[in-house]
């Protein structure tokens, strides 16, 4: 690994009070080219710009892919990731569904681990806040000629993550548009199912609506996830999200959320659920709350749930009753080393990995 | 317009002994910024590089679409477009569909012109050989966070274009992935579309094929498109093709076709066909060619359509009597200023448009 340091460091205490999401890097970022067949020794240098031309690849066939991913700093000023091997493990089943080379594991951990050691001091300590770190890999061949790029970029970027949504959302059930395809890539952190998602998530929102709930293509029957967010209902007592499936993606909070659910003592049942189920419980008051889970935004209890033409509104239940809220602490204690990891999800970042 | 030439252009006579597609650029470019709401003033440049970080949007939610045209130089060296408004409508189509903003006429149009007329050289003058022009959109933000690009960058490249497939095709129907949902990008031309298409053409080409025929995602009954191709079956004397519809490209080759087949006397009917109406064909000795029409590739007749565990093979059929090859003549004598131009598709791009 080749590190390049910045001459002078960007970060003054002030970068953590950016509201918004993705747009302040960090000093470094990570880069790896493949070419010949192969990936070159990766190099840490600081973040900016590089030379393509507008026939890179990706922006005529799409081929990128990435992966969405924090480090938090506990109290004692350790460094955490959260399951980084779930995220290698799919960025690498995206990489092949989407024809592209595989990640090695010592680029990915390794440069992972070197990159947020070197920027450790942009990792904020404040409770529930973090640092984003964004792999992605792009295809960057300079051909217009529908097929594979023989050139990809990998590269880590990372980013001060303030609260994703500021807000509870309310989301709107896709009745029309679709996410994703049987057979298709919807299982895929795959760039191109974001662009699908956002003209029906602006329609969404002229109707006061958020985000879209996405339903399967062919019926618009089974509730799938919400585009940045796995998806959970609560009926009464009963915690039901949909098992993932080629449409939906395998989220890493999606997991943890069901393990530490069952850890609770929560009732949580992994099977297709219906926009009807949902709707006639709310309509007999079962219909407690439901929330979306990710890395990005972590939970966020919908206040409502538009289905048709009606809007189901959800009561906002209090931090000790909202299973959302429940989890949620559990799982941000965990991931700031406030509580103990009994999972072994958790992961310090050594100090001094790199060489000044 | 802002025009800035070359110093000493690139062109040589055997520019045009390239053999692969889409990889030898013109000495030109033509950028515009979308920014603020905005287009910039675009300008035609040398070819070349720009600067975008590894944070570019594109590259991580995939908002990216783009046309395919050609430039066709005549005997007498008129430079001719085709049908460059169904393109721009397209275009802007597709811009919806992804959120993105609308390109205006005078941009598109004028831009392509000026660009064209620049390079003119660059358009060979062989039969059936055409200069490829890339038109492209796609989201240039430095911004990782899911949701529309606020910039975007609009360019023409322009690419020496030989045979696109040097043979004809042998196909294989999808009867495990699919290329679009209901409610989805299908229609548009997508960057998201091709990059999910590659790796199942990949595992065809490993079972002996080229390309795939995608199929309905629901059920796989019904052929859809090629990917780069839509798709003609002539079952008997009569020649069928889908229906556009929203997983479907609207493409501009096949609405020619139909309409140049039409003027032929030939029998076509665009309805609905099933594999299974395709396979039958076969079995009784019906199916008389299948065939794929697009820019790139204008028409080519498959040798063999895999069906499940079977390959149908194909009798290739004399000029005279195969409708792919009779209607390719036609279509290329026309772009190429052979033939009258009854329909009013052909376009001259006048000279000197732009100041020396």
């Amino acid at each position: 690994m080749v590190i390049e340091k910045i001459k002078e460091s960007r970060f003054t205490p002030d970068v953590f009070d950016i509201t918004t999401f993705g747009t302040a890097f960090a000093d470094h970022m990570l880069l790896s080219w493949y070419k010949d067949g192969k990936w070159s020794e990766p190099i840490i240098k600081p973040y900016g710009k590089l030379d393509f031309t507008p026939a890179i690849s990706v922006g005529h066939y799409g081929q990128g892919i990435f992966e969405g991913m924090k480090a938090y700093k506990g109290e004692t000023g350790d460094v955490y990731l959260f399951r980084p091997d779930k995220n290698l493990e799919r960025l690498n089943k995206s990489a092949e569904r989407l024809d592209m080379p595989q990640i090695p594991e010592e680029i990915f951990m390794d440069g992972l681990k070197a990159l947020i050691d070197l920027d450790r001091q942009w990792v904020p300590s404040t409770y529930g806040m973090s640092l984003y770190l964004r792999p992605v890999m792009f295809a960057t061949e300079e051909a217009i000629t529908a097929r594979s790029s023989n050139e990809y970029l990998f590269a880590i970027l990372t980013a001060v993550a303030p609260n994703y949504y500021n807000k509870p959302l309310s989301v709107k059930v896709a009745d029309r548009y679709s996410r994703a395809a049987n057979g298709g890539v919807g299982f895929a952190k795959a760039a191109g199912n974001y662009a699908g998602s956002f003209y029906p998530t602006h329609l969404a929102r002229e109707e006061g609506y958020d985000q879209v709930i996405w339903t399967d293509d062919a019926t618009h029957t089974f509730i799938e996830e919400a585009g940045t967010m796995n998806v959970f209902v609560r009926i009464n007592d009963k915690l039901i999200t949909a098992p993932t499936s080629e449409r939906i993606l395998d989220g890493v909070t999606r997991r943890s959320m069901i393990e530490l659910a069952k850890a609770e003592g929560i009732d949580v049942e992994v099977r297709k659920v219906t926009v009807e189920e949902m709707h006639t419980a709310h309509k007999n008051g079962q219909l407690k709350e439901v929330f979306g889970v990710g890395t990005a935004v972590v939970v966020n209890n919908y206040v409502a749930v538009g289905y048709a033409s009606e809007r189901l509104e959800l009561e906002d239940l209090p931090e000790t009753e909202s299973y959302g809220k429940i989890l949620k602490k559990k799982l941000v204690d965990l991931q700031m080393g406030i509580s103990e990891d009994p999972f072994g999800w958790r992961l310090k970042v050594e100090e001094n990995l790199v060489e000044a």
